[in-house]
Order: C-alpha cells, then structure tokens, then sequence
C-alpha cells in the first residue's frame, strides 16, 4: 500500500487503477480512507488500498492577508451587519470544513475590493453563527442592528452578511420588521468560503455595495444569478428560497422575476420598486414564536393538528396541488380535524408545497370542502415567508380579530398580481 | 345595477369601469359576486356593483360525445390502469369546479385517439379518488393492478392514469415496489379537464401510448415538457416533484434530465434505462406506514421528535442547506434530541429542502456533529421519494438490521451518480 507522505491542506494528485483524481487532502477520521476535497467542493472518500501513488501538487501556506487599506473618506457610507455563515468563515485546511472569521479586522482584510467601492462607516456584529441555528431572537437582533444603522444620516445602505442555510427566512422577517423602510437593505451571502478559489464572496459583495447606494428601498436579497461569476440578481425578500444545497446561484425568485441583475459596476433594474426617501424607518419587530410549519403528506394522520394544538397558535400547512389535503374520499379525512381546531382558535394558512404557483381551493370538490374549514389559503405566498409572517401578525396582541385580513394584505411584496377585478 | 341575465357554463364578457373580462360563468356561492373562470383556468370574483354591462358570447350546450370506436385487433395491446385525478375528470360547468368520469365507457369516449394508437386489452379502476386522499394502501391496489396487467404477455406497457398532487410519490412507490420490471409502466395526468379547450390531457396520453409501447422497463411519468402542446418529457418517477400548482410542465426532474422528450409518433432517449425484458416482474410491496415527514424550519422546537417517536418507527427530515438543522450554537440545539432518539431506536433520514442538489454534511462544524447522531443523510434523494422509500425499507421485517444499507443503495435510480471513487 502507498505511503501517504502529505500533509492535510496540500493540494494532491491520486493515481487509482483507472484514473487521476485532484484535490486538496482533509484530515481523515478513519485512517484506512484517503479524504480530498475536490474542486466541485465535495468531499471525497478513497479507500487507502486502491490508491497506487500520490504526488504533492502545492504544499499547504497558512495564506497571508493583505494589509486592511485606509478607507477613503470621499466614497459613500454604508453600514455592515456581520451575522456568521459561509461568507464570514475561512476554509479550515485540516478538516476541509469551514470556520468563521474570528473577528471583524480579519473580516475587512478578507474583503478589501468592497473598501474600494464605499466607505464602511459602521459594523454591527451581534453574532457569529450559521444560519440554520438561527431563529426569531436573531431576526430581531439583526433588524435591530440594520434600524441603527439606517437612522444614521450619512449610510446610504445596510448590507447584511448571513448564512444561507435560512437566509430567505431572514430577509422574511427583515420585510416584515423593517416599516416604511427609506434605504436599500441587502442581505448577501457565500456558498463558498472566502479563501477558495471557486468562492463566490466577492462578487456578491461587490454587488450588494451597488445595490446598497441604489435607490431601492426594499429589502433584497443579491447573489450569483448563475454559474459564472459575472453578476448577480437583486430578489425581493419575501418570494425568493434557498433552492440548491450547494450552486452558487442557490437562490431563485419564486412566482415573480429578479427585481434586477447587478454587475460590480452598474444595475438593470426591471419592473417597480419603491424607492428611496428622506423619511425615518420604523421597527416593527412584535413577534409571537407559537406557530409551526407542517408540510402534508400523502397518508399522514390528522393527530398532528392535535399535538399543534395543544402548544401553538398557528401553523402554515403546505398543501399539495391547488390547496388540499387528505378530504372525505380517504380513510385519513383532515376535514373534521381542522373543522374542530379552527373554530376552537387555532389558525390555518394554507401554502403550496409545489412552491410555484398559486392556490386556487376552488377548482375541486375536495379543495370546496377545505375552504369550508375556515383556513387561511395564501394563494401564492411562500411556506417560508408565510411562516414568519403569521409569527408576525400574532405577535401583535392588536390585530388578534384580523389575522384573516392581515395575512391576506400585501404588507412587503409576498403576493404577486392576482387576477382579481 | 346590471341583470345577470345569463345561465351557469354560458361563456360571457362582463364589461368593468376599464376594461373587458371574457369567462365562463359559474354559479356564485355569494349573490353580490359574479364568479367567472376565465381561460388561464383561475376562477376571478366581480363585485356585481362593478360590472357595467354583461353579454353571453356562446350559451353552454352539454356535450354530445362521439360514438366508441372500435378498436382495431392489429395494433399493439396495452393495459390502462384508472385511478380518477383530473385526467378522468370533466368540468361542472356550473360550479366551475371538475367532477370524475363516472365510468370507463364514459372514460373511453373522452379519449377516442387512444384507441387508434394501441389497443386497450384491459382496464383496471379500482377506485376513483383525487390523489391528496391516496395513501399506501392505494399504492399497493395499484402495484398490485399493474402487476396483473403486466402478467398478461400480450401486453405491451401499463398506463397509470392518476391526479397530480400526488402523482410523484405513487410513481416512487411503484418503482420500489416492482422489482425486475419487464415493461414500460407509465403514470401520466392532466392538470385541465379534458372537456377544456386548454386541457393538456390529449397529448399527455397520447405520449403515454408511445412511452408504454417502447423498450423502456422502467416506471416514469409522463407529461407536458412546456407550455406548448407539442411534445411530452418522461421522467424518472423517483427523481420527480410537482414543482407548480396549475402549469401543464408542473412535473420537472430534480438532480436529472428527462429520460426522453416524447411526441405522439416519436421518442428520443437521453442516458442509459432499464430494456425491457421477457423474465416476470416480481411484486415487493411490504410497507410501513410508521413513517413520517418533517421539514425543518428556524427556531423549531425539537420536542416534535418527541411526537414522532412515540408512533413511529423512521422519519425522513427535510434539512437545510447541505444537511442541518439548528445545533451548537442554537438556543434549540436539536442534537441531544436527536441522539437519543436515534439511540433508541427511531430511524432518522435526512433530505435535501431545498430539493435540488446533494446532502454533503461534513462542510460544516455543526453537520459534522450532526452526522455523529446517526442520521442516514440520503445524498441527491427527494424527501418525497425518501419517505415512500423508508416505509417500504420498514416493511420488510428481515432487512431490520440494514435500513442504513438499504437506505442508502440505488435501488430504483433514486440516487443520481455519486463522486465517489
């Protein structure tokens, strides 16, 4: 069996029986295994017996960061929130995982195009952790930061760095909390970290600075609008999802089109958008945590209303098709279950699990029959954004008689044009 | 105010304050609102005080279906199985919405142009029910029918005829659960009636005859490639979602291409699929339903794993990003939760929400936690594919000690290819 004379962080050449395989080599948890991380960005597993040579292609350099350069004082200001996630981390070349950028000055080092392009006039960095272990305190906390931010005369816009994991949720919540907003707030965001060739950080950066001094003020979400790394897309906050695991351009708009395409140096803005103004923004950031997301599948038992019942307010059900579930021709009838909780006062929204397209429950006879139950159908209003919001509109003690009414409003651009007279 | 002096199904133009609305009039459940569907197939509702001015276009006559023709003993023979769905729907042209066909004779005169393609030998209709109403026991009764249909060795392929809203976990349960698969089996659908001008039945089924008719032994689905009524794609049943609510081009592939794009006199495969053979297929439909599917979502209490394992045996966990939910660095830190369940017993499978791309968990610190708990993370696998796979896997008492292995071997082409050497 071959000697595997590298180190982990040294980029390897792996001769097998029948081809070559280049990579960067990992620390190894079993050491019968060859671990590498490929250039797609995936992990490879290769069993030590099959590898017939390795040949160190580049010994592993601890990388040296430039020195931060002086932000001038005649470029726009913006505001940053530094949230964690991708986009904040460094590649760790032991483990071939990623960590965060352990504090703000090796952040702006990592990042001196964006010092060329505006002047950062203030950071805010409540937190350093991966998106998917966020929740309702930390959307809070960031609209928070974005608000002081924004109330500063002098920015012009707030960029908000976030994990993508559950970025959509945020830019949700941020629509929501963030009323009459008066500057554009973009959240942007990595899929690749910083320090790999094939990162996608600085062009989403660069982006999101234009789209920070833009006259929009909306909140949007930029990034990659494709596989190459020329520009970006602009998304409205409320109808855009994480819908890649790994791609750059992971995030699409749902039931609508991208607000604009942005390159480092310019925007194409397509369709309407509100635009700046001199007025104050207001937080709104009232916000209840008793409501649930339960996507329907075929055969499931309506007990699980039950358990919800018991502990929330609300709950989003994604619903197949034009808006059903299981009706009277099946043996596992959701009719009477939601009849009975809905009237006792929990809340239905329904969403469509298909994503794109509308609900329309009265097409067929089954969707009649559910539209009877009293649920909320949020015709083309994303499960996501539909769960924050609901978590929205019951955190406010005030509108406890108009959910109805609330929830069916186009508060931030979360319903698209319906064809309603 | 206006008289509405015309009758339910009569098509008609209502002339508003701006502008003209041609539709179909429907009977209003709400007096003051005059109900129309208008041809992108949504129902629209017209405060009556709005409209100026109404005008019957053509008066509905209920149609007069054309005599059943014979069909010919020289063209190939086929076997249809009917299930109900829209496809064996017609419109109520008085509520607007669709009822089913109410028998096969009915069913066969709707479809004339089938019986000039191949020749119908037997039909199977062991119920008729929209799809969000099926469960197990529904896939098995149809296995069971095609089974039956497939035994015959005149023929050729079977036609499952099937709703939409679950259209894509019937296809996954039928993959898994006919093994050594001698012949074509084809679900297809419609998402508009039949007796609609822009009804994308004709052409589905007409693709469907082709696909049933090829060397092609596998189970697909067969559909709209776009929203031209020209040619169909065939998909790979346990690689495909319905990704839209009302779109005839609702079923698309996911971490795949089409396995062929199919016209009604033509077929043109992509990649590599199973031949057709003359061996007897074998059916494998043990299932559990014990089984459940829970999307994660930000801020989302672990105690519904608390739920679910008192009932059930496995659940399929829909996951952010490259397979996470909140950890560590959470207030909700789901992997104590998770250990100790998975400790005890219940199976924990983890799939992609953001449906498109590859599970890769030990990116980041908190998946490699994560994958120590003992979850199975099912790489490219739907989570649609991935619940109806671990009920079947459950079903079978002997593989007890293999979920995991079961689990993760490409059993019915449910995992794309892997980088794996």
């Amino acid at each position: 069996m071959v000697e595997i004379h590298a180190k982990p962080g040294d980029s390897v050449r792996i001769r097998l029986a029948k081809r070559e395989i280049d990579g960067i080599l990992l620390e190894s948890p079993d050491s019968s295994v060859v671990l590498l991380k490929v250039e797609s960005g995936y992990n490879i597993g290769i069993a030590k017996e099959n590898v017939l040579a390795l040949r160190i292609l580049k010994k592993y350099i601890e990388p040296v960061l430039p020195s931060l350069p002086l932000p001038s004082q005649n470029l726009p200001a913006i505001g940053l929130v530094i949230t964690g996630g991708t986009i904040a981390s460094k590649l760790d070349a032991k483990t071939g995982g990623v960590k965060p950028l352990t504090s703000v000055q090796e952040f702006t080092r990592f990042y001196p195009e964006l010092f060329q392009l505006a002047r950062v006039k203030a950071i805010e960095n409540p937190f350093m952790i991966l998106s998917e272990s966020m929740s309702s305190e930390h959307w809070i906390t960031i609209a928070q930061c974005v608000k002081k931010l924004l109330d500063d005369p002098e920015i012009q816009g707030v960029i908000v760095m976030h994990g993508t994991d559950t970025l959509h949720y945020t830019g949700a919540a941020l629509s929501f909390f963030l009323k009459n907003l008066n500057k554009p707030v973009v959240l942007t965001y990595a899929q690749r970290s910083i320090d790999r060739a094939s990162s996608d950080a600085r062009l989403n950066l660069q982006c999101a600075v234009q789209m920070a001094l833009s006259e929009c003020a909306e909140v949007v979400l930029v990034g990659h609008a494709n596989l190459d790394d020329e520009y970006c897309q602009a998304l409205r906050a409320t109808k855009v999802r994480k819908m890649h695991s790994s791609r750059r351009d992971a995030f699409q708009p749902i039931n609508t089109d991208a607000l604009a395409h942005v390159w480092p140096d310019k925007i194409t803005f397509y369709g309407t958008y509100r635009k700046r103004h001199s007025g104050m923004c207001e937080l709104d950031d009232a916000f209840s945590d008793t409501t649930a997301l339960v996507k329907f599948y075929p055969g499931q038992h309506p007990d699980i209303l039950d358990f919800y019942a018991l502990k929330y307010k609300g709950i989003v059900l994604e619903m197949t098709g034009l808006g059903h579930v299981a009706a009277s021709d099946s043996a596992q009838n959701w009719i009477p279950s939601l009849k009975k909780h809905i009237k006792n006062g929990l809340i239905v929204c329904g969403a469509a699990q298909t994503l794109y397209g509308r609900l329309d429950p009265l097409v067929y006879s089954n969707g009649r029959d559910l539209a009877e139950t009293g649920i909320i159908f949020l015709e083309d209003m994303l499960p996501e954004t539909a769960l924050v919001k609901l978590g929205w509109v019951l955190g406010h003690y005030g509108w406890k008689k108009h959910v109805r009414e609330k929830m069916l409003s186009n508060i931030a651009g979360e319903f698209g044009e319906r064809l309603v007279a």
